[in-house]
């Protein structure tokens, strides 16, 4: 019974060491900052801000910024003006800095407005990064968005292929828009350098509709017999020109277009549009989150960020442009 | 006595419960993927690779890199031509990708005849990012560097300011490497279509070196009675042009620099050079660091990096240009 109890002992005297062993490698695991390991705390919030929140198209940029919030053990919310209109976003970014989060991305309906609000989160000590639409002269620290110049000059390439190099083309496109603007501008650039047997023929005012891109459609075909392409500046205006297109069962016109929203990619697939320009989103919410992460935690180029004359991060992101065909459109559908 | 044993018996019970606990929760700790937190191991080794490997110009750099993979856990090493020679510069690379790093990132002494081997190590499945100077149609994910136009733009606001808009500029350069071609070019436009009493009357080769720098600039000042400012495009020339406006005792020249080692930020604390370029070289480091890790651990926009025709990464990250003068000096020294 001796030899028993004696033994009991001995396990009870291991069980001790076990549980202090145990307590030890607890405290060792957690504060990110000793260990190696990048690693916030759930009660971190990162807020996304954008306008007309409900659209398809922030999806994607939502699933970078929840992506890159669970890899760094984060928390994020998500809030938008429900409408395009400045005042409503205005009130809501001022509702996000009123609870304090630890970094706010913003995408900009306008690029002059929210500039006040922005820079009264900073001085609060709330980062603040910007992406898909940047604004002008606030204090935000970085833009990640789509070269959209770029974009258009991609475009272009892609209409030249589709076209081989010959016709009139036209674009669709939104003014007083910059992005749209910038891509109209790249397309028209790039046309005139690299393809000589080329012109752009039109660049009119679709309104960003389905149904009005399919009636400039019409008219276009009509008065443009040479007409051999369109390019679609924004996401809406594809579909009523796919429509359009085969209505009148004209296969000269090739079509590009622009992102990825469901019904654009299922013309992509059925060949009613011949190309779209899918866009970095994953990319603008996933390095939004860590460029906040790292303001946060003074993990930047410049660490006392609030009152240096140093970039803490790098100024601008592009997110790039990717050709999407009826080969790799299955790629693209929201996973 | 049976009572005892009873209660010993329960202790050993708890012992094998808390065990079980343990162990379930070091499972839990481990992978970074299920607990949130980014970490690698230290067997994972990232290569930073440059040429003309011992100047103090990649000191920004490496410290970034280094400062990731401090806060990721990973390990790197430095590698790098010593001079500026193309063939060294393969050589080295070729040795970094035989040793199969998780890894790469790198600075392209040419835009064209790296390629070969870049898509080579891509090929063989080892990440590869830019930082700096890039190439122009290599298969690696990103370019992390300076807007060098953009510099130029802001160089040339720098001297508008400083001569009050009034005056002849000249600027100091080397042909043949893209990215002074395009500082001088954005420095030029700018002075063209902004400052209408300023005017860029001479470009001129300065070899990258101190001493031709000082003589070109005794032969400006001579050639050109109005000349009110020089810019010079990369780091060497600077101090040369500082030492000799200062034997010429003119205080109307006004000298814009480029770039932060010691004896140019010297000048510019003591006023002999009134400005100069700072780039995000910490950044460049950083951040590349990240986006190979990114690859590496397959946390990107696509997965499926080596079969996607999505861009897994950013394309471009612009680092972003800051202004040294006398007022903030300090912050630029190296910590």
């Amino acid at each position: 019974m001796k030899k028993l109890m004696f033994i009991y002992g001995l396990l009870i005297m291991s069980f001790i060491v076990y549980v202090i062993n145990y307590q030890t490698s607890k405290n060792d695991d957690n504060p990110w900052e000793t260990t190696g390991g990048l690693r916030g705390s759930v009660d971190e919030k990162y807020v996304m801000v954008t306008f007309q929140s409900g659209i398809d198209y922030w999806k994607g940029v939502l699933k970078g910024f929840e992506d890159a919030s669970e890899a760094l053990n984060v928390s994020v919310e998500y809030r938008g003006a429900t409408k395009y209109d400045l005042q409503e976003q205005i009130t809501v970014l001022e509702q996000v800095i009123a609870k304090r989060p630890a970094g706010i991305a913003l995408t900009a309906i306008n690029p002059e407005a929210l500039n006040p609000t922005i820079n009264k989160a900073i001085k609060e000590g709330i980062p603040v990064v910007l992406f898909d639409s940047g604004t002008t002269e606030s204090k935000a620290y970085s833009l990640l968005a789509t070269d959209n110049y770029r974009a258009g000059v991609i475009a272009a390439r892609t209409m030249g292929d589709l076209t081989g190099g010959e016709g009139d083309v036209a674009v669709l496109y939104q003014p007083h828009q910059m992005n749209l603007e910038d891509r109209t501008r790249g397309f028209k650039d790039t046309i005139r350098t690299e393809f000589p047997n080329m012109e752009v023929v039109a660049v009119v005012d679709a309104k960003a509709q389905r149904t009005t891109s399919h009636d400039v459609t019409m008219q276009l075909v009509e008065k443009y017999p040479n007409l051999r392409g369109i390019f679609i500046t924004e996401a809406n205006g594809g579909v009523g020109v796919g429509d359009a297109i085969q209505s009148l069962g004209n296969e000269k016109v090739k079509i590009v277009s622009f992102d990825t929203d469901k019904g654009t990619l299922d013309m992509v697939k059925d060949g009613r549009i011949d190309a779209t320009m899918a866009q970095g989103t994953w990319s603008m919410g996933y390095w939004s989150l860590q460029f906040l992460f790292h303001m946060k935690h003074e993990l930047v180029q410049a660490a006392n960020w609030q009152t240096t004359t140093m970039s803490p991060l790098p100024v601008q992101v592009d997110t790039g442009i990717n050709v999407v065909t009826r080969q790799n459109v299955d790629e693209y559908y929201a996973k």
